[in-house]
């Protein structure tokens, strides 16, 4: 028998049918990542029921150098949970992996198998009026575990932080099948480095999360959303900052878009209205939440907010949604704009920050020095203000060929954005990681010595590169593999 | 010339006289630590003024194989910053790096460096309206760099989180010579591992913090002290629970003290009164804040949570301070208990956690297991119930001989709690780490798995063993020195 039939045999006798397979019917679904950019081979996948069968699959791998893709929901947005092309690697599927294990409602915490779906996880709190403060728009197959290994950020990132604000403990196997435990959460324990912090946002390069403990917040009680219309986006910035001295930490979300994107939204939107009657150059979407202990005070808060706003003259318009169906509406013109904008052609789409007091001038600056270098597109920054972190997209000129321009003028363009950012001390990758979409950029444009410890790091916690290999900061010699 | 000659010549020539002494005049206040339980040697002091004589020192220390023991105020709890014994070791004092590099007032965040001291941040950002949300009974000595490498806690964790939470961006020297460098803080950035987290709370033993960039909040504008009776340690963790629900974000602080320690803090301080008029089995300490945004609702909502927590029965009797002097009062009470319970004699004193939710239960649980495995002795736990942290103090039986009392029957008592906790899930050190205090402890209870993580971590970054060698985890194997 081949060492590729040893472990095969090895792995389909730990794991039984349900949790290993080689059947290209049930492989082939999960060797493309959901936008189609990437798609890979893999020897087999696995689905193991438990923490132990994970820890027992990995040392089966770690014996044979058998290379693990660790894989979720399959929805995210660098191609970190797809393997390459020369299907040596095994694909480690979490799906199967999603009970709730544990849940306090009193202490506000649930423990959970890293393949609970993040929608499961919403309901699952707010029976008991309790609520999970991230969210995001694939949250009917994202799942816990590639949230933590992506450190997925959202809309809630302003007030309540991304997805490593949430986990107050993990359980995670290493590369060599131990498994790392630390789900009783301590709000303080200083017994050493914290290890849960490195795995953290480490895309399945370091270990792979299997289970976590995460915190809750008490059911929103109640909810203000306003909108108004600025004429710059330096204007949004003041009116952010004066919206977090006024609102404090009622202030959840703060999201800028300019007019291109309102009105690409309104095109393609037939349900889609602007809320002032103007257009205005930039928009902002601002919400305010309150659970019950603030809820009474809430309606005024929002008008103090606005009428303050109107006095020192920083908004040329502005309203509050009347009711809740109103406040959708509102949010509906935000989280439109992705479809909207891809809808008006080829796109480049970068997922960018910069230190937050800098953002409004970034955006100012970049936005005309994009188009000017490529003539004919169009740049369009929307998204988190209040993060630093805009979605900044840039339309192929009319009548560019979708498929040629992407690979020719797209890439400069992506280039030439990546440049401009990291001129700006900022970053290629504010929420999405960088999987393998964004690894050559990484290497390019990431600083030298910070790249040379995570390498450090990864080579003494996986010395086999075993763990999704060809992701983030691949080896600087890659081992002999299976 | 020896290699030590050498070295002393070249670190002489890089530092200059203000930078570098081996005058035991100047080297010797620096070789104990404040609590006087730890004393060693050290070869010589190095106080270099700048980031890249920091670089540029460690490098020659490495290249000489001379170790490293970082300092900033000497003010740690555990023995973290003495040199050992041998005299192998330079002392590298931060303190003459204390500049505030940038201070961005409208985005609320200030980079220093690492020497600066606690009340001078304190009353930097004052001056602007601002305020840093964490403080500690040494805030006249403790440094940032020396609270980021300890990752140091205080009163106001349970709201604010430890100083991890405080920390947006740090910059550290590394084993060899390498400067790592992020303090441009982003609020999302998802490019690799966090590296900055691995280094937070690492006691100096991966790099030298050399600056930081801390997030601000705005200036308290009120705050609301209260002060409760309650029967049972179990009865506080329901009236923590409840002050959650009902003062929500606006509770900043919730400690409890028992009624022996009440007594001690009475019994030693002339000027303190107890706050209500019965003497209550524990009692609770509970203090709201609130901004401009929420200040005048705070006096209302101390009311609420005092009179509902009366109609629930959850507290026998209770106060709110009439002002600003009362709440000083209250505090102090609370502020006095580790010297008042020092003044009655010999005692073991241990910073410890267990899950939130559970440390009622372990207070309940350990206390009398304790005082009957050693019979005499009085066990008292006070401190941070929010957080799950208690310090938990076992005093000497009367007539036991200082001295000789901590070294046997202390350091079963030791070993005996630590063991308590440990069962429990606990920390064994909550807030204070581990340097040379609890460095055997740490490695007779920790999981052997999560301490072979953190030497794989720490060879990797520091393979000649010269970052706080001896502290923390040591390497498997010490490598020879100079």
């Amino acid at each position: 028998m081949s060492t590729k039939d040893e472990f095969l045999a090895e792995a389909a006798d730990l794991l039984g049918e349900r949790g290993f397979t080689t059947d290209t019917e049930f492989v082939t679904p999960w060797l493309t990542d959901w936008r189609g950019r990437f798609t890979g081979n893999a020897l087999a996948l696995a689905s193991p029921a438990s923490t132990q069968e994970v820890a027992d699959f990995v040392k089966v791998c770690a014996k044979h150098l058998v290379p693990i893709v660790p894989q979720g929901g399959n929805s995210g947005m660098s191609g970190g949970a797809t393997p390459d092309e020369s299907g040596d690697a095994v694909i480690l599927s979490l799906r199967r992996m999603d009970s709730v294990r544990g849940f306090d409602v009193d202490a506000r915490q649930i423990t959970c198998d890293a393949g609970l779906i993040l929608q499961t996880l919403h309901e699952t709190v707010e029976a008991k009026d309790l609520r999970f403060p991230l969210t995001l728009g694939g949250k009917g197959s994202a799942t816990v575990g590639g949230l933590i290994s992506t450190n997925a950020g959202g809309t809630q990132v302003l007030r309540h932080g991304s997805m490593r604000a949430q986990v107050l403990g993990i359980e995670a196997v290493m590369a060599d099948g131990t498994v790392f435990e630390s789900l009783r959460p301590l709000k303080k324990d200083n017994r050493g480095f914290d290890l849960k912090q490195l795995l953290i946002g480490s895309e399945g390069t370091l270990g792979i999360v299997t289970a976590a403990t995460l915190r809750l917040l008490p059911a929103l009680a109640d909810r203000a959303v306003l909108w108004a219309g600025v004429g710059d986006i330096r204007d949004a910035r003041k009116l952010l900052l004066h919206s977090e001295r006024v609102a404090g930490d009622a202030l959840e979300g703060f999201e800028v878009m300019p007019r291109h994107s309102l009105e690409a939204v309104i095109a393609h939107n037939p349900n889609a209205r602007s809320p002032l009657q103007e257009s205005h150059e930039w928009n902002a979407l601002i919400e305010l939440t309150a659970d019950a202990s603030g809820a009474e005070a809430l309606p005024a808060l929002a008008q103090s907010l606005l009428e303050s706003a109107f006095e020192e003259g920083l908004v040329a318009d502005a309203t509050i949604a009347r009711n809740e169906a109103q406040a959708e509406a509102f949010w509906m013109l935000r989280d439109d704009i992705a479809p909207a904008e891809r809808a008006l052609g080829p796109a480049m789409q970068h997922d960018i920050s910069v230190p937050v007091p800098d953002m409004a001038e970034f955006v100012a600056d970049a936005v005309p020095k994009v188009e000017k270098a490529f003539p004919g597109s169009r740049a369009v920054a929307f998204g988190h203000l209040g993060d630093g972190n805009v979605h900044f997209h840039v339309l192929a000129p009319k009548g560019a060929t979708p498929g040629e321009w992407e690979n020719t003028d797209g890439k400069a363009i992506s280039a030439f954005v990546h440049d401009e950012v990291t001129a700006w001390n900022g970053s290629i990758s504010a929420e999405h990681g960088i999987g393998q979409l964004k690894r050559d950029e990484l290497a390019r444009l990431g600083d030298p010595a910070q790249l040379a410890i995570m390498r450090q790091v990864k080579q003494a916690l996986d010395p086999q590169g075993l763990l999704n290999p060809g992701k983030l900061v691949p080896l600087e010699t890659m081992p002999e593999h299976l």
